[in-house]
């Protein structure tokens, strides 16, 4: 039975929870008073349908259908889970849960987006504060997992355990925090670098973009997959955590920020830290955390590369200073030489076979950037497109193997490009072939087109020379 | 001409250095009193040479020659450049500079990776003085791309020249802090964070793996890709990054840190805010932002997929409770649905040839689950393996396309399984056709063998029931 939730408030972080719900198939009633409302759901949703299900390998359920409608008690009366995205002042939260109290069925969880609020706060005045809860989400709402849960002791079991499962089932992470504070867990931190960040742009040594660097180059990279103690626990090495908080006591009364309020550091406090630590990530030596943490942050580094994006935009550039270009056009040519990287293997513990393709495209750029089809080219709308490929898998190849590849070409005429690949480890291991047909475009109408004269003289210079080679191995 | 680096101080951060350096095919001669230095760096160098050239889709340099020598002397007096990662201690920093410019020629740039001091403090009695800087980087030196580079106005601009251009030819950032403070920039919110991160655990509000859950699967994602500022303004939208910090300023007197010690928001300082946010981010409307930070997200988060870890985890556990299990045998099946994401486009701004082979792998795991092959039978060591495939591209498919795949068992007798693949446009557009053949292995010996009975008896009547299809299409 498809399942409808009632929004209360369609800002940024309202809409982003209208998506994650109607791209999960739930059904969502959205009520928010600005006139511009329509028009900025739209907006998230459409962002929400692009973004979202990449993120997934099977489709995702039927979109859930969307209602605007003009009062509270229209998107409440017949919901099974209801939230709460107001502005951040408390009494107009209590107003809106009077009025969601008024129309709801009295069993509905009320989960409140709010940053800052205690859950007992939210509450005072309910009717029924057993069901009203903070579950604290995260901008994209549509895309970050983590959410905070914040009952109050007047909380149910019941409606923290049902909003844990909702909230599970909509691919969120719920984070129960067992004690309410304000501003919950996460935007302690937030505000902690925040203060520190006012005073760094504020006594001039640094700007804007100069922290967002040493952040998005640096430790951003670290806490998208470990967070901060993990991450502290390789760095502490064999000595171990406790050795590490230790070692790292007397800077707390160093100026190393400006955010002197410090907590004393006991025996009893380093003891809670380390055996905190040991219960996370314990189970694992140093070295195999090392290991999970390099393959993450090179899993992490090469996507951002493909999206030539932060630290992946560095990597670009100074690969291409690295990068020799082909001179000889005598064959067979070696056209690419290069590691198996990590994010290459699959389940069977090798090179997943689509990445030998990957290889072959990448060996056939190559071969188009030596006859001239090269990024300058291609930018002025001509291209090759690949229409057939064979590929024999002959050998497995593991993550960290050095491969090349040499090709040839065998034929090079009018609109059509025929290369032969071999890929080699770096023992002279034949790995595989293939063959690849390739069809020169025009970008625009994305159909066939002859290529320019100097590529068609040069490709078929190519071609010619690569017909005195003995013939192809397999 | 191979340049030579001299490391003072092998653990963690000087044994990272090293490794950055060897790899990228400096030689390296390096002093540490150490006994257990020589294991230490062949452990940090096992750890790099596994990782940092999976970054690229290039080969790196040949790598460089390592020496352990006895002395510091022995170690600079031939480098080009000079790195000190020795413990933090000013006084042992000043006697180490004190060996090193005894031999070092005069001119030798000398780097300290320390976290805390000044550049003016490292730098009392020396004699070269305007030679001596903080080069700051993070761990693991070799994989992360940021490092702060701290002169003070006694360096001559020539040195901190020399030594951007040396760390950027290594592939890092070099930032260069334009004003000498305590523990530079980077630090500052380190050090901030775990101020707070004591506070929470020392209140019983959260444990260690809380925290980091908090962090990576939340705003280590933001981080990751555009820090902080750039985040913020995103968050902020079309009103801008004025409003965005105003809105925000009344929290600073809130207790939503224990740090308590804040800047005055001054409407000087929320100037300044605005105007570095346009200088950095100002070329790209929000939306524009929003696409970039989302496709990042995407990428980073599918990445972590492939890892199966922190954010990535998540993901494959929703998506395993979002799949249905293939139930017909009746053909053919329609083994997948899907979503074409961002990282599988290429320069021709369309799905990239080798993920057409992806998506067949993933529909041959589908067959192989149905016939029975499926997680638990490979566990048990037995696998298929493609060994050829042939692949017809007949027309493209674009981000964010729904896609699907029919399949059909061609044959699939004793060793061999043949699978014919369709795959399809939502609007049901054939976009290419693909043939494997698969042969059934023993994960053990990789060889190939006889499959399990129940699955060989299966894959038969699959086969069976496909050859009364009609026949295939291309």
């Amino acid at each position: 039975m498809t399942m409808t939730a009632a929004i209360i408030g369609g800002g940024v972080i309202g809409g982003g929870w209208a998506a994650r719900l109607l791209l999960n198939g739930w059904d969502v009633a959205l009520f928010d008073p600005d006139p511009q409302a329509e028009r900025k759901m739209a907006e998230v949703l459409d962002n929400a349908r692009h973004a979202l299900p990449m993120l997934y390998d099977t489709a995702m359920p039927i979109e859930g259908e969307l209602r605007h409608v003009k009062a509270i008690a229209d998107a409440v009366a017949d919901a099974d889970f209801i939230i709460e995205s107001v502005p951040e002042r408390l009494d107009l939260k209590h107003k809106v849960f009077a009025e969601i109290e008024a129309s709801a069925r009295r069993d509905t969880v009320i989960g409140s987006s709010t940053s800052g609020f205690k859950p007992s706060e939210l509450q005072q005045g309910a009717k029924h504060p057993e069901r009203i809860l903070v579950t604290h989400p995260f901008n994209p709402v549509y895309l970050l997992p983590v959410i905070e849960v914040v009952p109050s002791p007047a909380n149910s079991t019941a409606s923290v355990d049902r909003t844990k499962a909702v909230l599970t089932g909509l691919g969120l992470h719920p984070l129960h925090v067992r004690a309410e504070i304000d501003a919950h867990i996460a935007d302690r931190f937030l505000e902690a670098v925040w203060r520190e960040a006012l005073w760094l742009i504020k006594d001039g040594i640094a700007t804007t973009q100069e922290i967002d660097d040493v952040i998005r180059y640096g430790f951003g990279l670290r806490w998208a997959q470990m967070g901060l103690f993990e991450t502290y626990r390789i760095a502490g090495g064999e000595a171990g955590m406790r050795h590490f908080v230790e070692q790292f006591g007397p800077c707390l009364s160093w100026p190393w920020t400006k955010l002197m309020d410090v907590p004393e550091l006991t025996d009893e406090l380093i003891d809670q830290i380390a055996d905190q630590s040991d219960a996370q990530s314990g189970a694992l030596s140093i070295r195999q955390l090392e290991r999970l943490r390099d393959n993450n942050l090179v899993a992490i580094m090469r996507a951002l590369k493909g999206q030539n994006a932060a630290a992946g935009a560095l990597l670009n550039k100074h690969q291409k200073a690295m990068t020799q270009p082909l001179t000889s056009d005598e064959g067979p040519i070696t056209v690419l030489r290069r590691v198996i990287p990590i994010d290459w293997t699959d389940y069977n513990g090798h090179m997943n076979e689509s990445r030998y393709g990957q290889v072959y495209s990448d060996a056939a750029d190559e071969i188009m950037k030596l006859v001239g089809a090269d990024p300058g080219y291609i930018a002025n709308g001509l291209s090759y497109f690949t229409v057939d490929i064979r590929i024999r898998f002959l050998a497995e190849a593991l993550a960290g193997d050095l491969i090349y590849v040499e090709s040839r070409v065998l034929e090079g005429k009018g609109k059509k490009l025929r290369i032969y690949n071999e890929m080699f480890r770096a023992d002279g291991t034949l790995l595989s072939s293939g063959e690849q047909l390739l069809i020169h475009v025009n970008l625009e109408t994305r159909r066939a087109c002859e290529p320019a004269d100097a590529v068609r003289d040069r490709l078929e210079a190519l071609a010619a020379a690569h017909a005195a080679l003995p013939p192809v191995k397999v």
